[in-house]
């Protein structure tokens, strides 16, 4: 990876050029509909369910919205990441190309992680949790061994990679639509930012608008608070279930977002609204993605901010409305955890179904 | 539904024939490969792994094989059954024709399988779960409304139907494969046969050969049992996982699968395996599927007969096999429940790894 000095240029071009690199390496991931979906989304929210939100006693809006899913759970690794770098990915990169890699890896990563990119015949070295302790460990592999630092996403270089997923999307969606419409904005998941800015690159020009999304849990909303503030918030400390966005964005990622206003704005969802998001993506799309991967989706189904531009700019003609979903990176008793029923928990439904209708104040469904 | 009598003969222009009728009503799924899947399937099964199956101390075969799935679970209603029949496919089918349904099902019945058929507008009549009790409440139903009965498996007008994927099955491959080799076997799940039939009828004249997998538990293989005694088993007790193939192979099925012999070979795969393959298709494959849906790729994985069999008439050459992913219709608590780690095997866990190395003996895994 070069010097972020000698990087090309954070522009539309440069994601072509990348893509030209990269294509032979990666898969053409599929983009795929959901009828299903796109009626719930075009569906007006109940009152009842606005209540505990911001937009309680609001009326609803209206938007008109048809889904078209980038699928990069289907990704080499399972993952966009396989575009520009990071652990599995870099892995599998450094094998394709015969290239000894050094993956420095949090003691807690998943077990399914760490095998995965041993799999890949990457050496494994562990660190601890803080940025502060993982540096001082890549520090020391440098200096044995002579090799080269991959940062996991704030590099210009990252960023042009991850973005060639939009561009495939682009040219997918005008396809699938016949040459004739292609899409009207993007929604991204936004952690360190690469992807979001490469993919923003990617659309310069085009008119499609890019918008972020981010979890709302602990602050891990810092992209947009950011924005709000106008300075980059450069420590996060979160425990969202959308594991794969708890880093602060990055300062080249920043550049984009915030500088250039290529992201027209960023929006959060709360874990209860990844969750729902994520039952309809397994449920109903049949398909596997880690909480991270629908952050998109839980935007559009569930903020009424979102939505009500949607209905404002788009009207009855609706829009076409590009959703990253960023991978598929979880285990089954991750995903069994996320949504069984605890003992305690069935009890009292029980107890509600016995209780004969009459309603029970507390809320048993959080 | 014609009355049986009057129905076109059961052979493969008559496949045609229901395709060119129901295809605009239905998915024309994708066929995905899996390069992972590839080579485990090609790998030797450790003689460990073998210990404790009919295939103890005996040479692991070493078969070379190219999977095709053929995603169903992308179908409409999540599954192959809108080709044919049942429940939540029959109340689509009626609602697209403007027909009224009534769907006659066991109380037990998952919450999930009940509202989708109802949100497909059907009528939803309840019965005891066994074959006496629902067919009481049909007579009823048929008394009173008139309506015309449609069976869930055992009709030559289903068999044709869901006959219609394997004919999809063959031309997408024949194509992937750039239309110089097309595939030599398919593998199908088996519960009442109505699909595994219509699949051996689409393939008949081709060479491809077809071959059925059923669960062994509590005697759910009797499609199996029944070929072996040249008898057909009429009726099965089974709690096996693989809740889709609960059921006999009914009287029509059996026309084909053992009068004709147009299926060559039933295979049964045990619970432990199902469940295996079924986090691999999760895992690797990024796709929901229900545990009745991976009885196939379990019995190439594991099913060492069957494996011989490929080894012996492919050699290096290898077989590029269909594998009918058959449905996805599974909810994600039920997908927890099948993976969770029950909290004293959690402690067993840690107690082992806290032992420092040394073997234990017991079974932990199971």
């Amino acid at each position: 990876m070069a010097d972020p000095a000698n990087t090309p240029p954070l522009e539309r071009p440069s994601v072509i050029a990348a893509h030209a690199l990269i294509k032979e390496y990666i898969h053409y991931t599929p983009v795929l509909t959901n009828t299903t979906l796109n009626d719930l989304a075009s569906t007006p929210q109940s009152t009842s369910s606005l209540a505990d939100t911001p937009w309680a006693g609001q009326e609803p809006a209206k938007p008109k919205i048809r889904f078209w899913f980038k699928c990069e759970n289907f990704q080499k690794v399972g993952a966009f990441k396989v575009r520009g770098n990071h652990a599995q990915a870099l892995a599998l990169a450094a094998r394709t190309m015969g290239v000894p890699a050094h993956i420095v890896m949090p003691t807690i990563s998943t077990p399914s992680k760490i095998a995965a990119t041993k799999g890949y015949g990457a050496t494994v070295i562990f660190s601890g949790s803080t940025s502060t302790e993982r540096e001082a460990v890549v520090e020391g592999i440098i200096k044995q061994t002579g090799a080269r630092l991959i940062p996991p996403y704030d590099h210009p270089d990252i960023m042009l990679g991850q973005g060639t997923m939009g561009l495939e999307l682009q040219d997918q969606v005008s396809q699938m639509n016949g040459g004739s419409k292609g899409l009207d904005a993007i929604i991204a998941p936004c952690g360190g930012g690469g992807m979001l800015s490469g993919v923003a690159l990617s659309c310069e020009g085009t008119g499609i608008q890019v918008f972020g999304a981010e979890p709302e849990f602990e602050g891990a909303d810092d992209c947009k608070r950011g924005l709000a503030s106008g300075k980059r918030i450069e420590t996060v400390k979160t425990l969202t279930i959308a594991d794969g966005l708890r880093t602060p964005v990055g300062a080249y990622p920043w550049t984009v977002i915030h500088d250039r206003k290529l992201v027209r704005q960023m929006f959060s969802v709360t874990e209860e609204q990844i969750k729902a998001a994520l039952r309809l993506v397994l449920e109903r799309m049949k398909m596997v993605v880690e909480p991270s991967a629908v952050v998109g989706l839980a935007t559009a189904l569930f903020n009424e901010d979102f939505r009500r531009i949607v209905e404002k700019e788009a009207g009855d003609r609706g829009w076409d409305l590009g959703i990253v979903v960023s991978g598929g990176n979880v285990s089954v008793e991750a995903l069994g955890k996320m949504f069984e029923v605890s003992p305690a928990k069935a009890e009292r439904q029980e107890g509600m179904v016995g209780n004969d209708g009459e309603k029970v104040a507390e809320n048993v469904a959080g």
